[in-house]
């Protein structure tokens, strides 16, 4: 990509002349799959336990207000690397919400992710886990800014065989060869089906040995667990593990992984350079029954704007720069994170970019006022809901997987965040004031974000 | 009373040969009013911060499933005091729930308290704050084994005055005189309208106080807030103090409290002698509004059998004896107190005594399993749900204050409460092994717990 290759180079001036390669702080992002906002013990879980998460909080900040940018996977992912609202690369869909293994698309060229501004300031990158962002090679991680990658290319649940049972997904019994989804090495399949049992071991064990070949180097590691998307898998060492049953042990698994990786960081002596960031793409995928999870006390799950979809459970840590057990209700997104790595490596955005992320270093090491004031719920490629400082309007709701239409909203429903987090008060009515506020943001988003068109509803001819 | 008066210097013989004064613990009971499972930080609340109640759940233990024995408040604290579910004393009714200004009856003499049991190890008493357990000077706290009291005798919303506004408990803006309930000095009224505003200061100071004046002795302190039942104050110094607003505030002065009294144990050197107890009486109060707290992933909320109803956030601190930052989902409840403090004293109780809590001990201080294997929660006098294990079993349902009819289910709901908090998924249908050992555990429970005649439906004749 001639644009990134040029503005890389551009970079990496700046990099050399602001920040010597042993001030470069290590990145560490740890991105799970359909992760409610009530499922880990910080966030009131009553029967999984997290400690090492929870340890993580304590140790960390916790943050209680952050946001995925989109409802469901590809367009969550997309925006999470690079830093736009995922309208912008066309990685959304009215139609097709996410990428099927049908699917043609993918993260286009023209994108600059993550991985490819950190590579061109020196970091060595890895992409361990599930992509979703294209599995036609032109759109693997390797040709996207990651030197490696190990993981599937998809979600778990597509690529279902035809033998397979009804509602195999939701089975709290699973068999691996219900699903024919593949791993890859890099561009290669090295297995198919994948063994999704020993998933959530060899990432962590990818991960850490990554993190050990690359202690003398700055590094970014992106680890995109594949659970606790169904069907859900663990290793047999955490079959029975949990109190909550199998859903339990899936997560219970991935609190061992986060153990893991943080002990990998402090035992290579690199936990005082190493910013690690824990979150999830969406909110629990509310249908799937036992198998799936909770939003805690906010409304809705996975593929709603409202809260219980786009809001998750989020933990920042960075021993010495974090302070240990702080609790920020601070504003801040996922397309937040680039900018904010990006600065810490000592580089700069591309001029030009049309980028929405804020870089959130105020909020996570002074413990200060976030930069955003405002983000938006776009669900496809529209504008469902807005928030602007604790307030958001709803200007259309839909339920996140049933049948009933759009509901539009003459007079968008406003509610207080932060006073009431469940969105059960509407104060549109009393609130004319924040009525107009919220039409003029709505009105700036509209100008400002465009719209490009969509690179999800591209698919192979039916044979 | 006689038989406690005797029994009593039985349980002070023992006492003497069994404990010294010097290694008898103290005991500080926090008690709130209609506080939700959801509505802590540490409890997954992400506006409402509880800096001193996560420190206390990080030094001591967080209970996940811990009850109180009636979803609302005056058989709730009839239950608390003596370690009997409330159809025993006569403390519930199916159709006053709870005891008003008008009301005639309360605690009967017959009833042994806590209070009375401590006070016959040698215990010094207190009740601090909210009583509701009979208001006529022979149901008082000084008539229960409490050397002093301070505080209101019944809910903060009654003693309404005829040209208070309508909707004036849920009001964001309520003025004190809207209410007329008198505060109290041990049988005495010292405050009429009490000035709900400086309450919460008054009842910690209260309390502060008698811990200083009792170092040298042990003491039980029964210091049960006033809120954040509504109408909600505080005081100007927690004015605007939380971001989720008036019912934040209110909980961010009981976690002050918290602080000023784990601050006053540990200054006074002893923090190392005493079990600090820390719940409420009932799930949140969804019906008021912006006023009302959450009970987070749990279903419904006060005046319900279902989980959010009874189901409350518990921490436990005493530091050497309870492994800092444990998390236990052991089943025990508001009863098991009693029997826990009075062992813990080197007490015995009553022979012949129908108690129904078990001591729980071992949970505590040996983060093992609860001796407690089941549970009932009655609505009134009837038996609605019983707990065994993690299962739960609904015989009859009815949505906390609706019109709506009881619903008596032919073959009980079931569910597993670790597997599925939220009571989402029925499997009465697919255990019937699990409905049979629920029937029998019914009748055993009809069996051993007498209903005795109710003491909450005699009013005053109106005038």
């Amino acid at each position: 990509m001639w644009v990134s290759l040029f503005l890389g180079a551009f970079s990496i001036l700046i990099a050399q002349s602001s920040l010597s390669a042993r001030d470069q702080p290590n990145f560490v992002l740890i991105f799970c799959d359909d992760l409610g906002y009530g499922d880990l013990g910080s966030y009131g879980h009553p029967s999984i336990r997290t400690p090492n998460l929870d340890k993580m909080a304590a140790d960390g900040m916790r943050l209680t207000d952050f946001y995925s940018a989109a409802s469901v996977c590809t367009p969550s992912r997309a925006a999470l690397l690079t830093g736009r609202y995922p309208v912008r690369s066309g990685m959304c869909s009215d139609r097709r919400r996410v990428l099927f293994p049908d699917s043609l698309g993918g993260l286009p060229e023209s994108e600059w992710t993550i991985a490819e501004a950190l590579k061109s300031e020196g970091y060595a990158t890895a992409a361990v886990g599930k992509w979703h962002l294209g599995h036609r090679h032109q759109y693997l991680p390797t040709e996207h800014g990651f030197d490696s990658y190990y993981g599937i290319p998809y979600s778990n649940d597509m690529d279902r065989v035809s033998n397979a049972p009804r509602g195999a997904a939701k089975s709290l019994e699973p068999h691996i060869n219900w699903w024919n989804v593949p791993l890859l090495r890099n561009q290669k399949v090295v297995e198919q089906p994948v063994d999704q049992t020993t998933i959530t071991r060899r990432y962590t064990r990818q991960a850490t040995k990554f993190i050990e070949s690359n202690r003398e180097n700055p590094f970014f590691l992106y680890l995109a667990h594949s659970m606790p998307h169904v069907p859900l898998f663990r290793s047999k060492q955490f079959k029975g593990h949990s109190l909550r049953g199998l859903y339990g042990d899936v997560i219970e698994e991935i609190d061992w992984s986060v153990g893991q990786i943080l002990s990998a960081l402090t035992e290579n002596g690199l936990d005082k350079n190493t910013l690690v960031f824990f979150t999830s793409d969406n909110g629990p995928w509310l249908t799937q029954g036992p198998a799936g999870g909770t939003a805690g006390l906010l409304r809705e799950g996975k593929g709603s704007t409202w809260e219980g979809g786009m809001r998750e459970p989020a933990i920042a840590w960075w021993p010495g720069q974090i302070q240990p057990g702080s609790v920020s209700s601070e504003l801040a997104a996922t397309i937040d994170l680039f900018p904010t790595f990006l600065s810490l490596a000592g580089g700069n955005l591309l001029a030009g970019l049309e980028i929405d992320g804020h870089d959130m270093s105020p909020v996570l090491f002074e413990h200060s006022q976030s930069v955003r004031h405002h983000f938006a719920y776009y669900r496809g490629t529209q504008i469902f809901a807005l928030r602007m400082g604790a307030f958001k309007a709803h200007f259309m709701t839909k339920s996140a997987y049933g049948r009933d239409p759009i509901e539009t909203h003459d007079r968008p429903l406003i509610y207080n965040l932060q006073a009431d987090p469940s969105e059960r008060f509407d104060l549109g009515e009393s609130r004319p004031e924040l009525v107009a506020a919220f039409e003029n943001l709505k009105v700036h988003y509209l100008n400002e974000v465009e719209v490009a068109p969509s690179r999800l509803e591209s698919r192979m001819p039916k044979q």
